[in-house]
Formats: C-alpha cells, sequence, structure tokens
C-alpha cells in the first residue's frame, strides 16, 4: 500500500537529481518514506536519495518496492506548469500507479523492479577533508573547467579549496579560502574527476544553498546536499580519474 | 477599394488561427468586415473566420476578394516587435498590398485568389452537447492527451465533461463538473479526434477566456472562441476518428 | 607590460563588435589604451576600434600588440553571468594573458600576432550625407529588409533618409525626415549594401542610442557609434554593392 501527496516543484527536482545517474529506478516505500540506491550503467558514479514521510503533506505506506520510469514520469509532471500537489496511489498489485494533479488523472504502468538492476552495496570510505560551498560556486567552476577540458581536479591546500582543469594551451583556476567557504575540514585532497558525471551532477547540486564535497587523494568524491532541507537528502558518489601524463 | 487600420497583435492573432488550417486564403473583404471559410488539405478540418468592421479603428470597404500568403504575412509583421497600428491599403488592381506600421512601409504581393480553394460549403450539424470552458484548461488536456497517444476523445456523461487518451499502458483522463465549467447542455457525447489537429487548434484557443465545444457521438466537433470580444470570432470544425480496435 | 582592470560587459560587447569582422585580431597596447584595425577576408568590411584608458578601472601600460582568439575570449566570458570586474595581466613574455574575474583565475594562450594579417590602411573619404539615428531604428529597418532581400539601399534624398530593400514580387521602405532623425546633413547618397555584413553590425550597433551613418552614391558607408560613452569608440567601413539590373 502506498498513497501520498507531495509538492509537484520537489518531486520533479527529486527526479532530475535521480536521472543523473539513472532513467530507471527501484524505489524503496516504507512506512519512513522513500528511498533510492543505484549506479550508473559504467558503475562511475552512485546516487543514494532519500526522502522521508515528512516531506508529504499526507503520506501512508507499507513496505514494498516498485520500478519507475524516471523519463516518463519527469514527461507527465511537465504537462502542469503552476504549482500544485500530485496525489499518488498504488494499485493493490502495484503495477500501476495513479497520479492525480492538476486536475489531471493519470495512470502510470510501472516496471517490474525485477528487470531493474538491483540496490549496490555503498562502500565506506574514509575521505580526508570536507568542504562546504554554495552550489552556485560549485556550478560556476564545472562550467568554466568544461571550456577547455574534459575532467578537473578538487582539491584542498591548506586552507584553501581548489577547482581546476588544464587544457592542451589554456588554465583555469578556482581558489577559495575559509573565508569564502562555508566551512572547511583540512586534509590531504587532490582528485581528479570526469566533467561528464558533474556537468550533470552540478544541475540540481547547483540549486542548493550548501553542497558538501568529501575528497581524498586519487579517491572518490562524496558530493551532499540538501533538495528540500531536513526532508529530502542526496548524496552522490563519483569515482576519480586517474590522471594520465 | 479597401483602406483599413487595425492593432498588430489582432491582427498577427487573426492570422494565427487561420494558419491552423490554412497557408494561403482567399480573404472576403466586405463593408462589414473580413471573412474567411477554408478546409485544411486532407479535407479533415474546417475554419470559419470573422472579423467585423468594428474590430479595426479605421475601415472602408468594398465588396472584394484577395487572395493571402499568410506565411509571409507573419513573418512581416514580426519584423514590428512593440504594439502599434497597422495601415492596409489595397492597390486598385488588388494586386498588391500596401501595409504601414511601425514607421515601415511594405508592398506585399497579393496571390490570384483564383488560384486558391474555393470557399467550402459548412455543414448543418446538430451536435447534442455543449461545454464552455477556460481554453487553458482545454490546452492542459490536449498536452496532457499528447504524451501518451495521437488521438483523444471528448465527451459527456451527465454532468460530466471529459476528455481522454489511452496509450499502450497509460491512460489520463481529465474530469470537470458544471461548477467547474463556464457552462455545459448536456447531452450523449463521445467522440475521438486526432491530436494533431486539437495541437494546432490550442494555439488560439488556449488563449481564450471562453472557448465553446459543441460534441455528438462519432460525429464532428465544433470549436468555437473570440478572438477579440464581439469583433472577432472563430469556429474550428474537425471530423471525428473512428476509433478501431 | 599591461595590466588592466575592466567591467566586464564592456569587455564583451567589445569583443562583440570585434567578432563581426574578425575571428582573431591583432590588439595593440599602448599606455593611450586598446585600439584593433581589420578588414574580413572577403576585404568587404572594416573595423576600426578604440578603447581609452579612461574605460578601465585600472590601467597601465607599454607599447606592445598581442593576438587575442575573440571567439575563444568569449566563451570564457560566458562562465560568469553577473556583473564583475574582470583583471588582466600579460606575462612579461607576452604569449599568455591571466584573467581573473568571478574568483575564477584562467590563463589564456595568446596568438603570435605575425600570424593574423597586418593592419590594413585606413582610405579617406569624402561621404556627402550623414545622418544620426536610435541604433534601434536601423536595426528594424534592416530586420525588415532581410525578409525580401539579401542586400538594401540606403541613401538621403532632401530631407529624407531612406532604408529600402526590394525583392522578387515585394517591396519594404523605411524613410525618416529631419524630426524622426537626431542628425542631418543632407547631400547626394544611395548605395547598395549586402545584408550579410548589415545584419552582423546591428547586433552591437542597435544597442546604441545614436548610431552615425556616413553615405555617398555607390561608395562605402561608415557607421560609427559608442560602445561606451566618450571612451570606446567603433566604425565599420562597408563596401558597397554595385546594383546589377
Amino acid at each position: 500500500m502506498f498513497k501520498a501527496s507531495i509538492d509537484i516543484d520537489l518531486l520533479r527536482d527529486s527526479i532530475a537529481a535521480l536521472s543523473v545517474i539513472v532513467d530507471e529506478v527501484r524505489l524503496k516505500i516504507t512506512p519512513a518514506g522513500l528511498s533510492v540506491k543505484a549506479v550508473d550503467a559504467a558503475n562511475v558514479a552512485m546516487v543514494i536519495f532519500d526522502l522521508k514521510a515528512s516531506a508529504f503533506d499526507s503520506f501512508s505506506a507499507d513496505d514494498t518496492e516498485i520500478g519507475l520510469d524516471l523519463v516518463k514520469l519527469n514527461d507527465i509532471l511537465g504537462i502542469v506548469e503552476k504549482k500544485t500537489l500530485v496525489d499518488m496511489e498504488l494499485e493493490p498489485t502495484a503495477q500501476k500507479l495513479h497520479l492525480n494533479f492538476g486536475g489531471l488523472s493519470y495512470t502510470l504502468s510501472l516496471l517490474d523492479p525485477s528487470t531493474i538492476r538491483s540496490e549496490p552495496r555503498v562502500p565506506q570510505l574514509d575521505l580526508p577533508a570536507r568542504v562546504v560551498l554554495n552550489g552556485q560556486d560549485l556550478k560556476r567552476a564545472v562550467k568554466a573547467a568544461e571550456k577547455i577540458s574534459d575532467h578537473m581536479t578538487l582539491g584542498v591546500s591548506g586552507n584553501i579549496f581548489f577547482m581546476e582543469a588544464k587544457g592542451d594551451t589554456d588554465q583555469v583556476r578556482l581558489e577559495m579560502d575559509s573565508n569564502q567557504l562555508i566551512d572547511l575540514k583540512s586534509g590531504e585532497a587532490n582528485s581528479l574527476f570526469s566533467l561528464d558525471y558533474l556537468l550533470d551532477i552540478i544541475k540540481p547540486a547547483g540549486k542548493a544553498n550548501e553542497v558538501s564535497l568529501s575528497i581524498g587523494c586519487d579517491f572518490p568524491i562524496l558530493i551532499q546536499f540538501d533538495i528540500a532541507p531536513a526532508v529530502c537528502h542526496v548524496m552522490f558518489l563519483l569515482a576519480p580519474r586517474i590522471e594520465s601524463d
């Protein structure tokens, strides 16, 4: 059983964050809320998504799992432009989800969850440095790096957080000290990442007031932010690229 | 003889409505105003357009008929962005139309009306149900149907007006009762229409405060609205599709 | 030596004006400011650009010349959306330009100036008529001409400035008398120009409050305006096309 009502913008932002990694998800439904853990097809990036029951205007659910086509759901929600509530109700057989919003009734066929890759194991990482910055600052650095390369370095050196990209002839670097950052835990950190993934991640992350980056040396980066404070949290784990010289 | 002056937005909206059906029109000019009756090349949809002399800032005309290239005229009017009057004057030979607007003088060559398909006969229809709703509500339903099918059903059941589309797996339905509608004349009505045409028709209809739909069972639908209240009226008649099961 | 700081919008508008003619420029740096003279590859249009030291928030320079890739520089400046200052500093070897703006450090490789076409000689022209008008009026006329032709006539007849284009069947004309113009020096003037170039020139010129046109009979036109009053001036010299009948 699953019956809930949620703000359309929060639902859209949630789908947008998940869509960075996958087009179809196994959505885990419990009385505590909705959650997703998924890796991309190339095994480079992982998303850990948590939407609490308290994020909903109304929420009642038993433990269940459904398979959602995110592309289709996003397309459907695009019909209604104004801010509204989306009422969702799962059919007892869990094969269809009824959506009611903006005066429309939409019956969405669900995917068989067993056809979707199962939940990944989340690795335990001990990342020495941690930086909290405004999403816009991260977005600007990634956009700048894109102009000259297809990968960029993120790291911490003393009290300075830096993002850097090198092209064949040009180079771009953004440095932020602890005054410009929201928070900084200094530590040895310097890793290279593919811009393909970072460009997708900054779409949702760029909207967040606070984005937390946990970084090591040639280690995965953990990018965390709230889609809605206290009730909707998302983490991306992105594998490093090894610098070839 | 034809010499008139009209608000550029009203002229643009009139062209937009006619362009749903045809690219070139025989425009009938009389002392009472301008009118067009035209069918599309596939004989599926008809437009009946009426722009009264009182819609103009100034208007003087004898009975005549001219051939207009709507695509070109629309393109020309796009030059000027701000709201302005368009002065029109027909050359005595009726082969050129002089347009003056926004400080520009444009001489538009006209088409020979005899090369354009002649006015259709408008069928007499006795459509049992009639619904009046806001153009935005119609637009939303058509946009939603487009997501999952290439045709949709419009109908009346008791005091409920419904619009419905069925895809291979999904289904969308919008219902409005007499409280949500501007007006409802109940009657047996349930017809299927091609979304190709409806998507074009909702472009002008979506802007109207009141759109009237007259519907029957597997019968053409009559869609009527004002482009400008009391002075510019447009009717679309759209043939039904026969449901194949 | 070159070290300077300038408003990002003024820098962007300057690049936009130069980009009408060339993608790569020899930029002449002197203690008085920056300047460019360049012709396009087809030898049809010339730009003479002058950006005074007083346009900068800070400026110090020795005489030097650098080669700039305008496309790349424009792309880089697009990273930052908000209004900010751009700090520029030339490396002593003049092979790299350091740009600092919006918290980003960008190192731009410069081109070898000797690989870029050298400064053209600016011809002395005695153009009989001169018209000063708002950039928007020029833009509207060029946009209108584009609808029906690939070239247009600009000229003066008595106290009337006119712009005219003739297509195979249609014709458009904009006339402005001395009341509608900012200034008019009457004289024999009637020349035909390619719209390809005028469409590019009106992009920067369309933003100027005052655009000065010096015109003759089948002679080049001189189009002048300020990008920033008193401190950034640009002139375009455009060769006429000869009318073939």
